[in-house]
């Protein structure tokens, strides 16, 4: 990856990360001010004071600019659910692991607001987000078979996982509602889900 | 839509769902031949021994071959959501609802696992697929919505149950498995989510 290569020239790796976080904070206000499918790179790059091959270096699209930290999050889900506890229950495994992954990324509830909005507002960006969704419970489901579960309990404690994951980011996004810790919104969420699979 | 507007002619009312059904076998037929995306409206059409204009009656381009039952089983889940007994928590008035729309929709084995192995083997289609499932969860927790369920109860429920769908239609199309009632894998699957969720 570009990102990974520039980081052999001494001098690049201090401004590296820094053009990184103003391409994204040049792409957040341009899709919200003209939407996602009226801007292009170059007004990003533009905005952010850099070229477009800088651009280029850090993000494939600018699709890409909203969807970058999927992967790590997807990685450290796994890590996470592989780590757990050995007497963690498979939905338990998951939940932990969400609620650590959340903890770390979910840090600035205005970004991930503004990031939501965008989303929303465009087709192809909330299929991408779904597909990322969909990837990130089957990684879950493959993790938990690695740790001796079978079918279907590692697909249902997986996608329920990811039920109260969505559940609690929408609550931690809220307008209405005073910022909570998303750590403990993972585990009402889940709490929540216990009630009501256990009234029949 | 022009399908129903054929049936204002007496004489068309009997080849009319009859070409429909003719159309969906030579796509399935063709797709699962020389792949989704190496096949024609025309070829089809011809395949079905029919014309690319009453293609484009009953669906608007080759991909909706493969959706088409989408909406009607969306609306099926709704109305049997609406319809459940006052006492049927949100999960179960989801699940109640699916093994409805399973038992009603799925009563072709080897056509569905021939339309899920098309689905399978090409990225656009997966994720039309997931846009679909993502809509049905949304239009269930609306109908839970409207039974006064609150969030996140309603969102919960709905995504969940539609993991159970899932789990028990993967069950029921696994070729190593003899067929089974797709209702009682319903109730199967989400007997197993209720065990997951017991333990801590």
């Amino acid at each position: 990856m570009a990102v990974t290569a520039i980081s052999y020239h001494p001098a690049m790796v201090r401004w590296a990360p820094d053009s990184r976080a103003r391409l994204v904070r040049a792409a957040l206000e341009l899709y919200g001010e003209r939407g996602f499918e009226n801007t292009t790179v170059a007004e990003i790059a533009g905005r952010a004071g850099l070229t477009e091959r800088t651009f280029f270096r850090h993000f494939a699209d600018k699709r890409e600019v909203l969807f970058a930290g999927g992967s790590a999050l997807e990685e450290l889900v796994v890590g996470a659910v592989a780590g757990a506890p050995t007497e963690s229950g498979p939905i338990d495994a998951v939940a932990a692991a969400l609620e650590l992954a959340g903890t770390r990324f979910f840090d600035d509830r205005d970004f991930s607001r503004r990031r939501q909005a965008i989303i929303a507002a465009n087709a192809e960006l909330r299929e991408r987000e779904l597909m990322k969704l969909h990837s990130l419970a089957a990684a879950a489901a493959a993790a938990l078979h690695r740790r001796g579960v079978g079918e279907p309990q590692a697909t249902l404690a997986a996608e329920s996982g990811i039920a109260v994951f969505r559940v609690a980011f929408e609550r931690w996004i809220d307008e209405d509602q005073p910022e909570q810790d998303f750590a403990q919104l993972v585990r009402e969420s889940l709490a929540q889900l216990r009630e009501l699979a256990a009234h029949a």
